[in-house]
């Protein structure tokens, strides 16, 4: 093992008794202290970028990209902003849920505690930077962030921020490490580091995710990809499943929670796919349907099987006709990443058989998947959504960020 | 990949609709069905049981292993009756969590749901093959099987019922499969499965559960080791605090929830130790002690550095003496495995200390670590007794096999 990763593991291990500690009072100090840091050294972290950015453009970046890099006062605001908020959120830490007396008189209850060390991998959005390292320590873990070698003055000068804020107030600043070598061997070797990590928290595109699952010893909360279908059922208020589908498509296009898949009952086909296609058309939505929806809207193109499983996060749609909700369901389970899914129907039955039989993170009747954020579920603030079974699934407020132990009240009690 | 593995895989994954849908009274009906199947066939069952102790005794299987792989007619009634138990508990599937009304009239919840396809990797004891089996199909789950070689005979025996049992209920026999190719090869195969496993569950020794949790690209919830401790403070009550080390360390002592390790804090040495040593010593336990100890206890032995660390799962305890709970808390958040500590005190702040500040899955206050077990927790049965963070920590009941998804019911909601 890297000896500087080795250090870096053991390190936060230390602090981690420190932060698990700390009061909610002193972490909102810390948090409001880290903001006014940001601001007050703006000059230098808008300098950082600009070299980022400079070898980001040198290097042939798209666009894009460029653009997630870019950081502006704006949005340095922003990071200061979002910290704040989350000083704001309520401490889920300390909690205790369901303590119950036994019959031999022990009162045992579930205590939220903090996760420990949290390892974030991410790409090259410098303000993830501020905002992990915000709900992590809100939520009394200690985090080590390794970001994208594109955005690594930008990040340093971040975090060198955070930790001077740290250390002003009088808390640790290994309550936040950055691994600033950025080869892909570090990175490899970061996810093995499961003697110091927690848990290993991917936020990036599917690449990355996919190679964090296949090489991390940590346990991983993965937080996907978005393949999210819309099924306008027989009994559906056509205006309503028309309203929905233009939301979930074209509000915004590159998130996960967007609508890449349509499926329409045949006995509304006539009806309604010549009406929502013209919107679709107004809007540039690309339509790729089945042989029947060619029929009813002609400027779409056919779809390849591939259609059917792909997260376009763009201005394209796949639509198919199915002959019942069951033909539905079951198009969505094969096809679905587990993200977001939503009938539009009036019909009772269905209604509860798509909600009973979907599977996915988050299943809906007559409503937009564009719901599916943390602020829109009240969470008041959102680590990602996780799309796999385990620990979290769907978006993920700060209790995602914590695990409970047994806590146990006895006055002498042996076992027989 | 393994084309058998692959065939294995995709058949418990379309499986996993049917059974995720089976109603409570259709799995209670199948649990009661095979445990009259094992009952019935129990002759079958113990023939084939006699092929393997044989085998083991020809390889020279320690006796202690052997015991472990015995089956009797009594013992298959245990698996039997647990089958009949397990019928007996709550279904968690389908409660509905916190719904909340948003501002905007989204009904949102947490509907609780199957995990899907659970992987179960064991060693040889056999009756793990019906209890794994009841649990996960009680919770709407299908499950793969990979017991250890040296039970192949009595696994295949068993799930052959469990299949038959299936059948003439009516429902897939997918529901469980059984990895009968038992090479090292396939095992480390077989936990890359996550494209159709959802989580993999070893249960088993240290070397079994470090193996998967390395090799593994499937989310594992480890089950685990325990170097457990108590602590006795300075205002403890002695003859509880004796009380509670004799029934931790004696009542079983080849258990992951036993005593292993002491700390007495230094005031009460004199006191406690020769009293306590004379009780150990008369149930045969070996004592190794810092240098005080000894002085204390001639007959203890001299601990060595690696001696705070084990899991001795045998009549052996080491013992220290501290200067204080902080001294305390920190020698257990050093050595403990994370799974069951205890002070033994009439003191609240330390008591509340204790609690607070040892990171583990139960901590005990004037209580033995031996509670630490689903059905001391009034869970009614348990799939193991996690020693990690995520999903699940401390004994994992039937809900620890399900997850929840996100139901949203709205009303033609878009996203503004």
């Amino acid at each position: 093992m890297n000896e500087y990763l080795e250090q870096t593991g053991r390190e936060a291990k230390e602090a981690e008794v420190t932060v698990r500690n700390l009061s909610t009072e002193k972490k909102n100090e810390v948090l409001c202290a880290v903001a006014d840091k940001l601001l007050q050294r703006r000059e230098e972290i808008l300098k950082a970028n600009e070299e980022d950015v400079k070898n980001g453009r040198e290097n042939h970046m798209p666009e894009s990209l460029v653009d997630r890099l870019l950081l502006t006062e704006d949005r340095i605001l922003g990071m200061a902003d979002g910290l704040r908020q989350i000083a704001k959120l309520d401490d889920p830490v300390g909690e205790v849920i369901g303590m119950k007396k036994r019959p031999n008189g022990l009162m045992i209850g579930q205590k939220r505690v903090p996760l420990g060390v949290i390892g974030i991998i991410y790409e090259a959005r410098p303000n993830v930077t501020s905002d992990a390292f915000g709900l992590c320590f809100k939520t009394g873990n200690v985090v080590i962030l390794k970001g994208g070698s594109d955005a690594i003055h930008s990040n340093t000068a971040i975090v060198s921020c955070i930790r001077e804020a740290l250390k002003e107030c009088g808390v640790t600043e290994q309550a936040i490490s950055l691994i600033t070598d950025t080869s892909r061997e570090t990175a490899a070797q970061f996810m093995k580091l499961n003697q110091y990590v927690d848990v290993l928290i991917p936020r990036g595109g599917k690449g990355l995710i996919q190679t964090v699952v296949n090489t991390s010893t940590i346990p991983v909360i993965e937080t996907g990809t978005g393949n999210c279908h819309i099924y306008v059922d027989e009994t559906a208020d056509l205006k309503m499943a028309a309203d929905i589908v233009m939301n979930a498509k074209t509000q915004r296009v590159g998130v996960c929670n967007a609508c890449e898949s349509l499926l329409v009952h045949k006995n509304v086909k006539e009806e309604f796919l010549p009406v929502l296609g013209k919107r679709l058309l107004e809007k540039k939505v690309e339509i790729r349907g089945d042989e029947e929806t060619e029929k009813l809207i002609p400027e779409a193109k056919k779809a390849t099987e591939e259609d059917w499983g792909t997260e376009y996060l763009d201005y394209i749609l796949s639509v198919k006709i199915v002959d019942s909700v069951e033909e539905a369901i079951s198009h969505i389970n094969h096809y679905n990443t587990g993200h977001s899914e939503s009938i539009i129907t009036n019909d009772y039955s269905h209604a509860q058989k798509f909600l009973d039989e979907v599977d996915a993170a988050a299943v809906y009747v007559n409503a937009s998947t564009r719901f599916t954020d943390g602020n829109e579920f009240g969470f008041g603030a959102e680590i990602g959504i996780s799309t796999q079974k385990l620990h979290a699934r769907g978006p993920m407020g700060l209790p995602a960020l914590t695990t409970t132990k047994y806590i146990i009240y006895g006055n002498g009690q042996i076992r027989p």
